[in-house]
């Protein structure tokens, strides 16, 4: 069905996609090439939520080139008028004959629309190329309008014994300095960090992405185009200091905690800083609708916490991913352990976890695991 | 100095000598390749100690091709009588023009005898062509020789979390089959395999080498050709129970206790299980006397056994290299360590860990790091 050229092509569009990973969210990833015989005559890519789409900056390239041309893109054209016209109207008007896609869109109310808009105008239209490439670079848009949750990624970063810390809570530095960048990005990648008020009060984290500390190529991203991830912070017994450093950085807070902060403390925290009370469940904030709460902004969490909320997740199952950073260093027995899990009698009754890959960051490596 | 012919030559006598690495125990892998101008005419290595070495294979191959030939040796040639004649006097018989020698001798007794022996009789001698990898494939042999102790390999099968078993000691399996054969190949190699009392309570471990579990290539090694390795137990306050099945395998057992046995006990045990008393130290077996009374008769000693014994040896910086594998699993924070350190208050205090390599095996993954 696909010829080489098709993949070729299809594969140009989705490494186009890749580059607004860094800041289209909450929008999608999102690529397009568009063709005139073995020629490419337009291409573009989608960067920030508020900008034209990747179809618009592809078809403006290709002005009348566009006529009678293919179209690749990485997702199904929107059908919606919404900040940009739909794009599925955009390259009818540009009369390309035909459109590849990759990942129809995952959004129920409006998913096979923009095909339709197509077909009914009599553009070929072909789909499912590469689907699960261009969904695997929208993991949390496709989590949230399938599910109406975000997606979940525990980050953990231990020894080579499982101990994220000394038992005097000592971290620094566990993992290298490329594992650290690393994580940088990881966040800047996720909509939101949310973290426990343990972590808070035993390490004084900032939990924002830092410029400096990306490590990224010259002309990869621009310091002003950073979007800092919303630093959630559950706070089950309103224990938050208002001396944390977290709270001192000018970028969106969420505290969430199971009763009302005093008026005192809610009327000294910053503008940035807001709050929200939960539903408790063994004393602590429910993570399912912490969940559910956070899925009405947020595609994609990273939980970077202590060992009692990493097994929150893992034990509720409400984690899609767990990035393991793990450091070629043994911090031994009384270190601090990496998650808190029942005592398990038989094999069968461990986590389920899929290796997904293994990469060395200088002397780490970073795992990455499908979880349930 | 070497030219390119040299190094190809010492690299082929390098694989040859490796091909002993499973039987010359407790003698080195040795190999040998005698060349005439860039031909090879005879070959040759060491397969199991009180057989010939490797240049008398390769003399006995070359035959009168031999005179005016040079000869690769990984070993410095031996000058002692021994079960076999002395080989640097067979290479002077032999009247070859030239000896390449990867590795001196490290017997501080014997050392450069060899090599003096062949230039008294006008042979040209070279010396250093990869020495460092012939010391690889004699790591036992070269440390008992120059400091009178084994070689000392920690093995140790955990999970992410650096659990060895769950709580209830249940570990079958963590690991998969690809790395229980390798620690299967790996004991094969090792003239002891080192347990503690409570592994052999808990598991009822054998700790022999079983042919059908080494998974190795056809025409590899024959079953015949197996050499136990002697299997130490650890057995400070004389808890060694007569049905344990490991004593009732038939291969070499030495039972290491602080206090003598029961009469009753040691009439009953079988003619393959020896014993020793040895001093104590904090009521267990003291490590340095183990070490120097294994030094007796083994070149290299693996320790497979649990948190207790292999945190005392990383303390005692007594092991020399780490094998870890593991397994992606997670086993909870209920699960046994993988060893028992201090509880250290600052990162310096970490014990030193230089990792070698690392190699994926199925699923897992086995670690190698050189320790202090």
């Amino acid at each position: 069905m696909w010829s080489t050229f098709d993949r070729k092509m299809m594969t140009r569009a989705l490494q186009l996609a890749a580059k607004g990973k860094y800041t289209t969210r909450p929008n999608p990833n999102v690529g397009c090439v568009i063709t005139q015989g073995e020629k490419i005559v337009g291409e573009g890519f989608h960067l920030r939520a508020g900008e034209p789409h990747a179809e618009v900056h592809a078809l403006n390239q290709a002005q009348e080139k566009a006529q009678g041309a293919t179209a690749y893109v990485t997702l199904e054209p929107c059908s919606h008028y919404g900040r940009t016209g739909p794009c599925a109207v955009a390259l009818v008007k540009a009369k390309v004959a035909r459109v590849v896609i990759a990942a129809d869109d995952p959004n129920p109310q409006v998913s096979g629309r923009g095909i339709k808009i197509l077909r009914e105008a009599g553009i070929q239209v072909d789909s499912g190329l590469y689907a699960e490439q261009s969904r695997a670079l929208n993991l949390g848009f496709m989590k949230k309008m399938e599910a109406g949750r975000p997606w979940v990624t525990l980050k953990v970063a231990a020894s080579l014994d499982g101990k994220t810390a000394l038992s005097n809570s000592v971290s620094k530095w566990i993992t290298g300095t490329e594992s650290r960048q690393d994580v940088q990005k990881l966040r800047l990648q996720h909509c939101a960090v949310v973290t426990g008020i343990n972590t808070v009060l035993d390490d004084d984290c900032s939990l924002n992405v830092r410029y400096d500390e990306l490590g990224l190529l010259a002309g990869e991203l621009n310091q002003g185009d950073i979007k800092q991830p919303l630093r959630v912070v559950l706070d089950s017994h309103c224990r938050m200091p208002l001396t944390a450093k977290l709270l001192n950085i000018t970028s969106p807070v969420l505290l969430v905690s199971t009763q009302e902060y005093p008026q005192d403390f809610k009327d000294k925290l910053p503008s940035h800083v807001q709050y929200e009370v939960l539903p408790e469940q063994n004393g602590r904030v429910r993570l399912t609708t912490l969940m559910d709460f956070l899925g009405q902004s947020c595609n994609s969490v990273m939980i970077e916490a202590g060992a009692t909320l990493i097994g929150s997740f893992i034990k509720e199952q409400l984690a899609d991913e767990l990035y393991l950073y793990q450091a070629p260093k043994i911090l031994g027995s009384c270190g601090r352990s990496m998650m808190q899990l029942p005592d398990f009698q038989i094999m069968s009754e461990l986590p389920s976890l899929n290796l997904l890959e293994r990469v060395q960051l200088g002397q780490d490596l970073r795992m990455r695991f499908k979880l349930n």
